[in-house]
């Protein structure tokens, strides 16, 4: 397989630069006696990361003709949805990780309270940006987004998937019960930032559904990739706390499929993506690239 | 001064009862392999408390001639919001509180790792429902509703108080900071209670100035009271662990003021949220009625 091509890391480097200016402009430095939160949800936010979400979002989004703000400041809710649960999850309470992005998780850096709170604080400010007039001018596209982010974030989508992910610790899951844990815990928000991408531009039910349908797919291939890093990689490469889930003897993808067909799963579900995106006639070029990509994981 | 009256204390009971049985609805028992997740959620939102959110939306809205199905339900996501508030709150690496409402706190009665993920799922799910069409027609009514809880359990409002709260344990505060502290960790979410009535009837600006006004001078006297119960107070009659203010050598109303003119204070801030009320020529019967018994907390 080819390495990721230029044009595509370019375009994830150009969405990544335009939606993290958005994101420090969203969590100011106002030197307040609260400062401590603003420092810790600026760190746990602001420190780099793939910004994957973000890019899924605005290439979405550009399919129907989405003004940049209006992208951009959606981009910017999901991946605060997002870098609050990384550091929740992080918690001593929870994964109990000290590495996140190469650096101190964010209760390292700071403290397990104010950890809590950056998390809470985050995942707040995500509908509060949705719900803005500046996001969107029409009402309804906007609480369409704070529903649809509720939904794929809450109890029946990613927090529902982490409860799942902590049950699996004493009880061991089959094939299907692995694949409905991950669907909820990372798919569903990954769905939503494809799916919001036609919230926003209003774009009708099937193409709706086909972006939905390709992110699922994506994001379950993305899971077990995941799990072939944590099970093969090391620190310095992933640049997080790697081998936990054999250490806590999790049932993954990996340990019930093996490294072999775990490999070749990842890779059909990478390219069943794609084919739904047949319905943009080859306008939908950077996700088909995230698809084929994504199974390699060089970004 | 008299007793609390009989009037005020069956209306608060009516709209707790109305208001729980929208919260449990909205909390069902679903015996999913996650289900670990949503019998926390019901344990912490559903274990009673005075539901004084809900009762001063529900008293707010009726002035506006709201349907009861719309301040139900936001009455419910106000209350899911206080009740994650109070789980994280609780947590070893927050208050480290073992009972609340005369029951284990959540992390106590399950983990911690749960408690956390509850508060989330809590939290979120306010957003859900708020952005649901069920709880207005109006989708701009709903996008003010998300907007204006985001502002007020948010960085600038409780979570940013909580903040405050943990920097106070380190760093004495006087009582220009203390009043600010209250103001965002408990006054954000009472003033949002009573300004959602007017959001959800979409009130006149001075009508919804003159709730936010009273709602304020409401919370701060209700946490004067607090930190006074909390002074003299026993777990038996509060319910909840006390003393925790004078242990960790916190700064607060009473330390600050004394006994004495703390509860001057608390009156004083009662009658003159009272007086915001005139504008309604005595239509906020119950709202006066609040302000008159909150500094006698006997509900």
């Amino acid at each position: 397989m080819p390495s990721i091509s230029d044009e595509l890391k370019t375009a994830m480097a150009d969405a990544a630069a335009d939606v993290e200016k958005v994101m420090a402009l969203l969590l100011p430095d106002k030197g307040l006696a609260e400062q401590r939160l603003f420092d810790a949800m600026r760190y746990g936010a602001l420190g780099g990361g793939k910004r994957l979400r973000p890019f899924l979002l605005i290439s979405a989004a550009r399919l129907f003709g989405v003004a940049e703000k209006s992208s951009c400041r959606t981009a910017a809710a999901i991946e605060f949805v997002h870098c609050y649960s990384l550091i929740h999850d992080d918690l001593p309470a929870m994964d109990n990780s000290d590495l996140r992005r190469a650096r101190p998780t964010v209760h390292k850096a700071f403290d397990d309270a104010t950890a809590v709170l950056a998390g809470d604080a985050l995942l707040t400010y995500a509908f509060e940006i949705l719900a803005d007039p500046q996001t969107h001018e029409d009402p309804n596209v906007r609480c369409n987004l704070v529903a649809a982010l509720a939904r794929a974030a809450g109890a029946n989508g990613m927090v529902g998937g982490q409860m799942l992910d902590l049950v699996a610790e004493t009880s061991p899951l089959d094939i299907g019960a692995i694949t409905r844990l991950q669907r909820m815990k990372t798919g569903e928000l990954i769905a939503f930032s494809c799916e919001a991408g036609a919230i926003l531009g209003k774009a009708a039910p099937p193409q709706r559904h086909a972006l939905r349908a390709y992110a699922h797919d994506l994001g379950l291939a993305f899971q077990i990739i995941d799990d072939l890093l944590d099970a093969e990689s090391s620190e310095e490469k992933t640049g997080k706390s790697v081998g936990r889930d054999e250490q806590a003897g999790k049932a993954t993808f990996v340990s019930i499929l093996g490294a072999g067909r775990a490999r070749a799963q990842a890779n059909l579900l990478a390219q069943q993506a794609a084919r739904h995106l047949n319905i943009f006639d080859g306008r939908a070029r950077h996700l088909e690239q995230v698809a084929r990509f994504v199974v390699e994981r060089e970004f």
